[in-house]
């Protein structure tokens, strides 16, 4: 791609470097803030600026918040000795939305993915088994996506427990609601009958 | 969506004004110029705010240029005498992507749309008509898109230029080179057949 300008060039080359923005949509985007007024340029790039700059966690499960214990972990309401572990705070926000998890998180902040060279180091791992020695942890809900990182990083944090008196469990996998058995992939269906609940138990989700 | 901080929630809400980015998204970028180094988020606010600050026209053909005449304008090569008519900038890319175009350009900045409140007076087409009637260009090449909007600005351009000496041109619409005649909608392949071209001509593009 031609630029007539350096700093357009600049500008749509910074964009493109956005995860699923190319080139061509980048140009796109820079063009449309062009024809915007001026503050809407100045909104978004203060908006990041000021996340970046001023962005913490929560100190107990590491959760994006504005305050020192995000409002999940300063509830008195949740349920303490109950905590799901997930990758980030996408899944929280999707779980929250449930309205049916009444307990903790606790956000790695990703997976253990060698390939990528992501080690047990680089993510809470730590923190969270500190944790569960502190012994007010009854039950860990491991909520990764089951992909291999996502095993891995399961059975990783699974040794690291190992003594301790806590249970650990999976969310179910199965077939979606509403879904049809026949488009389903196979080993979904085959891990959806090996795991199936007694029928008074899907009675009470609903 | 609930977000667990007012600052991400301000930099997804502002991410999410582009055009084709909705909240899902603008989550996901956001989350993942967390993830990159500072730099990251600091190069692409200020290409943003430096482009918005100090874009600058080329005062001939209104492309997007750091100089006062564009590079395309100041080639003593370009036929000064042809002059393509086109919607924004990226039209301009396009064109001359294919290298196949040795005039002038001439940028609208939109086309006349009653829907959106664009009106002749919000484009670049006054000082298209005055470089017209200073008499230097031959043939004016319309290059808008061919929707209504498109036909509306090339016909009003069109009335503007009545008593001057200028040839007025379209580009071809027809079937795209490789595809399949079959598969091509009604109006474009009725054209392709009304406007054919003789078989030379067609020897020749190659």
């Amino acid at each position: 791609m031609e630029f007539s300008s350096k700093l357009l060039e600049n500008a749509v080359y910074e964009m493109s470097q956005l995860p699923g923005i190319g080139k061509r949509t980048a140009l796109r985007l820079v063009l449309h803030l062009l024809k915007q007024p001026n503050e809407r340029t100045v909104n978004l790039s203060s908006a990041l600026l000021n996340l970046k700059d001023s962005i913490k966690f929560c100190k107990n499960c590491h959760n994006i918040s504005d305050v020192v214990l995000c409002e999940i972990c300063a509830n008195p309401k949740r349920d303490r000795t109950l905590v799901c572990v997930v990758e980030d705070i996408r899944d929280v926000m999707a779980l929250e939305n449930t309205g049916q998890y009444k307990g903790l998180y606790h956000v790695l902040d990703g997976k253990i993915s060698p390939m990528e060279g992501i080690g047990p180091q680089d993510l809470n791992i730590h923190s969270l088994v500190d944790k569960a020695k502190q012994g007010e942890i009854k039950e860990l809900i491991f909520a990764l996506s089951s992909t291999m990182e996502g095993d891995t990083t399961n059975f990783y944090i699974y040794k690291q427990l190992e003594g301790l008196d806590i249970k650990t469990s999976t969310i179910a996998r199965g077939i979606a609601v509403g879904d049809e058995l026949e488009y389903a992939d196979e080993i979904t269906l085959g891990r959806s009958i090996l795991n199936r609940i007694p029928f008074e138990g899907s009675l009470k989700a609903n």
